[in-house]
């Protein structure tokens, strides 16, 4: 049976991945009096007093909404919101599991950005926060700003900034073994997408000033302004700041530090791997089958490697993220994810591996190293207190 | 300390009642490679061929949307989506409990009925049931109608229909004892709203043709219509057919031999009931002060006497009613909850009680009694298949 086959099975024998469970006692008569009525009236009124109260006496401070419209899932594209509850169930799996967060996967069956919108605020008073997933480019930054600007509750798209912390928490360590500062690195990105834009934000925000991007249409340049959307026009101010004319994602790679790809695979070869400096970075992260293969990689002398795969070294793996990420700013009650909350949580995750530890094959932690979600949790919470 | 204070600590020290469980192994990478990517991957193309399939792969087919806008809570009335939460959060628990449901709550954050609508349909892909709660009438009839119409799974609406049939299923127990057809009582019914409305519409479809309701402006009655929204004109289908004309509910209690409140404290006085015909029942139903008291009325002479209260004989309680009939509707995967699996809950609740157990102080069986779900939702099941 391969792996696809055993997933079938798996999901056939246990009805889904999750269940709602009782955390209070409830057999007798006594019990319901006071976990039903008559007693939750009392509770009722404290909060309608001060709704803050929710978080006192309600689930609703633990509980994440897992929000999706099946526009964009994992390598599979626009499948719809039913065909991506399996996903959302998986994700809520991930956060109890690894952050003991209580998330709901909600799939909201339309692709209208307002109605998304709406549906997510009208069902604040349930929910700690909001994790947003697989919901496509452009229509899931529209979603996520407008959400942060007009919630209450911390907002976040995992597909954009899941990646980009874990991207840059994978370089920080691979600066101290090419000992170059951020300012000293070409990068060159693939993909401009939810993923690829939170990147370029993050490493421009950490000190990467000289990053060029690449999308279907070739390098990301003042001179194709027409033909970008408002999110891709904003990213020129953090890419291509000396107008380069690289006519294709090989010439840009010449001489590059540091490739990031977050587009689709096979786009990158030996040869132009090759042609980057000495010492360089290459981070494949197309999934599950990167832009060049781990091996393939290595062997056109790529200094490091890292890719979304778990049967290689350096994982560059969201999971690093999203759980600790989400638990220190609940438990901080934090109302938005900042950008320095997703710094802290970048240097929390490098910090997990030391000098000695650091090599080439191992810059990045475990997905289930066990110390991960409590040490950015503990960063984060600082940041945002 | 008395029920509202140990309510308050019970709920802040859990804070909350629910929790989501991962119910599938999911410790080392091959576990993760199954419940999520790949593995998902696979579950994911299965339901996209064929939506039925997330009944198969998914909890979809356990869980149910418990879902109020605060408008009408309890005895607490319009306190608003988020100080409703502790309230759903307990009809959760008793979902779970009772009938093994996975249940979530969802405060809506709006009294808008097109939104309430709109919400509920795009969270169809999660759910495989709705249960409404705590929605002022008449949108909450509107609401469900709608609902009805237009998804594809059971919707109910607990405070009309709960009541409603263990109403009915208390009757049935009654009748027995006062040895009358439907049709040979005089009925007389207090409070038209959520739960006044179904019960009606279900004596009525049982063969109870000689009812009379009462509102805060006296008998419904057919020189009154311009005074009354649709609903309520609806009713006049069911009640005065003969077209009576008292002038007070006193005025109509005279000789009757059923009387229903579903309406306020204290609107029913001793002599009221002594009016009533011989051998009658009173089922006084005002949460949590009925419109007399069990002793009261008792004292009055009337033969058999329910409240909503868990500390005298015959508890009249929803509780009875909700968790088999939705168990039942998704077992059978039913996508109605019809008129007739209402009855068919009725019947089975009064079977709980035998010939030889049956007294006028033991005319409907305890919520706690450990057969009532199954004894419905084998019913409702039958019914639907």
């Amino acid at each position: 049976m391969n792996i696809y086959e055993e997933a079938l099975k798996l999901h056939k024998k246990y009805r889904g991945k999750l269940e709602i469970n009782v955390k209070v006692p409830c057999d007798t008569n006594e019990d319901l009096a006071l976990a039903y009525t008559p007693g939750v009236g009392a509770v009722c009124l404290e909060i309608e007093k001060d709704k803050e109260n929710a978080y006192i006496y309600t689930n609703k401070g633990n509980t994440i909404g897992v929000i999706s419209d099946g526009s964009a899932v994992l390598g599979l594209g626009n499948i719809g919101a039913q065909a991506a509850l399996p996903v959302m169930e998986g994700k809520a799996l991930l956060m109890k599991k690894f952050a003991n967060l209580d998330a709901i996967p909600l799939c909201i069956n339309t692709n209208d950005v307002e109605e998304i919108i709406r549906v997510c605020k009208l069902l604040e008073p349930n929910l700690a926060g909001i994790n947003l997933e697989d919901i496509s480019a452009p229509r899931c930054i529209e979603i996520e700003r407008r959400l942060i600007q007009e919630m209450n509750i911390p907002v976040f798209h995992d597909d954009q900034h899941g990646t980009a912390i874990v991207v840059l928490a994978t370089l920080i360590n691979c600066l101290k073994l090419i000992n170059k500062k951020p300012k000293e690195c070409k990068v060159v990105i693939s993909g401009t997408g939810a993923a690829g834009n939170s990147t370029i934000r993050m490493l421009y925000n950490y000190g990467f000033t000289n990053i060029y991007a690449f999308d279907r249409n070739g390098l990301l340049s003042n001179k194709k302004l027409d033909k970008y959307d408002k999110y891709k026009k904003e990213l020129l101010n953090y890419v291509n700041l000396d107008n380069k004319e690289y006519n294709s994602l090989k010439e840009g790679l010449v001489k590059a530090d540091i490739f990031i790809g977050v587009s689709a695979k096979g786009l990158v070869d030996i040869d132009m791997v090759k042609s980057m400096n000495e010492k360089n970075v290459v981070l494949a992260l197309a999934n599950p089958e990167p832009e060049i293969s781990y091996d393939d990689a290595k062997k056109a002398g790529a200094f490091i490697v890292g890719t979304g795969r778990s049967d290689r070294p350096n994982q560059v793996n969201n999971l690093l993220a999203f759980p600790g990420l989400l638990r220190g700013a609940l438990n901080a009650r934090a109302t938005k994810i900042t950008e320095e909350m997703k710094i802290a949580s970048s240097i929390a995750i490098a910090s997990l591996i030391n000098e000695e530890e650091l090599n080439t094959d191992y810059v990045i932690a475990s997905p289930l190293d066990k110390r991960v979600v409590e040490r950015v949790s503990k960063a984060v919470e600082e940041v945002a207190l």
